[in-house]
């Protein structure tokens, strides 16, 4: 029954996850019985889909912020468990439409619940978590929260049609794609990290902070999954790579290499990301590309600088086992690339 | 830049929908302006689509309800518009998703959003004006309102997967498709009527009140739009029909037909419509059992009921023109097939 909580291996930093996943162990239970509880319906395809996710083996990464950020404050009780679990519907609800978007076959290894369940069924039981997640935002009773929640929710899906928008357009600059995962990655991390300020009862400027944290947190996390969808900065080989360039996703190594590229390399991101002509061999030669103007490297460049904007935006508040976890996650997102 | 109500031609009843558009004419011309400006977005192609649907002539029955079941009391404010306003954006999110789930070409008699800018923007798109409707409940502050409209949500989806689950199945029951129905159409008529009541400060005697006459009006009208789909009860031609047929969509019509038919009617009802296999001619012998099984005809009396229901749930509430003008328009629902 239990939801097992996959931490990727440590790789060559010395940051780990690990602080933070034993600070929020007992309550993180809480959460997935809240999780499984919520996920629950008559109609049996719901849970079916919901578990499916659930159980794929996400760090959950959201609801442990949320789940910090509160206990930071000593706070104890039910809310920041119910919002953890609400910010997890809202993530798992994103991806169900994501993968129904962007067409995709594995959703964390295993096959995406669009080809199991189909299409249409990704959709309305995306639907049905978003409602579950407000419904339990409205238990917690807090406007503050539930103001919070909806304008990432909204933001969320703005992102997705700005990338919508935007897909495929090698010309597109750092700042539109930054634009991007702000709203579509970053936005969630910061509201989760918000609430969990908020439940605590916190003022205006610990809000502000775990927000900014929880902002920049994400980009960076967001920046680094990029470069690991290309094997990393340092050609880490050994895990499926390329998944972005096949589905002509433009992401900031892409952006960087475009920019930085000649007139060759850049008619080979035309052909290849904007007319979608993908021939063998055409991820290797990307690999070359995105090695050679040092684009990859310089992304996790990109990540540390946000990384290090999380890290000063929590340095105001007091010291706490949770904040030196939170520090450390930073770090950790950032390592998984080196 | 006004957004046209279209009202439906009166036909052989008498009940007419002019009292309550003429009671809600100046708060409905606010609930427009706030669609406009709510479904703004730089993001281009959200405002384009959200606009496509928004103009294309709906009725605007649910914004009314919450502007009438407000009006009622002596309401007046902001906050029913607001309300009115997010209620209408949870009906298009819905549109946007049900287009893409059924594969619909046609919403409204125009191209179905997908077909002009793709199932992936109708979803993100959807997903946004969702969003957009919590961020509005959440302006209006109200966390009564907030669990109403979250539960609906919620619960709309899970209607719309239990019909997913039930589709193309000819042996449903009438019990399990009033089910549905009561889920994905009735739920939000119940929910609108419901908030009008909440933020008029009414106790809960007048929200149950409200909120049955918005169910069973929901149910009736939801019946009538079945029927209708078949070109009515008395062979009302000279418009479109068979669109359910052609996307093998179980309705009530179809449900009686199927269990008061014989065992050729029944394979007939089981080739075209759970297997898919529609031959020329098919609509005309669909549409023969249908009226031969008096189908059709016992829908609308199914719906005659629920308009009772509907008329006696508004029963105890004082008189007033907003609830003369209700009960009128439970009248013109059902009037529209006769």
């Amino acid at each position: 029954m239990g939801v097992v909580v996959s931490l990727e291996d440590r790789k060559s930093g010395s940051a780990s996850l690990k602080p933070l996943l034993t600070l929020v162990a007992g309550d993180m239970e809480r959460v997935n019985r809240t999780i499984l509880s919520r996920a629950g319906s008559d109609v049996a395809m719901i849970p079916e889909i919901a578990n499916h996710l659930i159980d794929s083996g996400g760090k959950r990464l959201r609801p442990m912020l949320t789940l910090a950020s509160a206990g930071m404050f000593g706070f104890e009780g039910e809310h920041h468990v119910t919002l953890a679990a609400a910010v997890e519907f809202m993530h798992t609800a994103t991806l169900l439409h994501d993968d129904v978007v962007d067409e995709s076959d594995l959703r964390r290894g295993k096959p995406a619940a669009r080809l199991i369940w189909g299409n249409q069924a990704s959709v309305l039981v995306g639907d049905f978590l978003l409602g579950q997640a407000f419904r339990m935002m409205v238990d917690v009773g807090s406007l503050d929260c539930l103001q919070v929640l909806s304008d990432a929710a909204a933001v969320i899906a703005e992102g997705e049609v700005m990338q919508l928008a935007a897909a495929k357009n090698t010309a597109t600059t750092e700042d539109e794609y930054l634009a991007v995962i702000k709203a579509k990655t970053a936005a969630l991390f910061a509201a989760a990290c918000e609430v969990g300020a908020i439940v605590a009862d916190q003022d205006g400027s610990v809000r502000a902070a775990l927000r900014s944290f929880g902002t920049n947190l994400g980009l960076a996390f967001q920046l680094v999954d990029d470069v690991l969808d290309y094997g990393g900065s340092a050609k880490d080989l050994g895990k499926e790579i390329g998944d972005d360039f096949r589905e002509g996703k433009i992401t900031l190594p892409i952006v960087l290499a475009y920019r930085r590229g000649t007139g060759e390399s850049r008619a080979f991101f035309d052909r290849t990301l904007m007319q979608g002509e993908i021939r063998d061999g055409d991820l290797d030669t990307a690999l070359a590309h995105l090695h050679g103007t040092e684009a990859l490297a310089d992304t996790v460049q990109r990540a540390r600088h946000y990384g290090a904007v999380a890290r000063d935006a929590l340095a105001p508040l007091p010291d706490s086992a949770e904040k030196r976890a939170l520090l450390e996650a930073v770090d950790f997102c950032i390592e998984r690339v080196t």
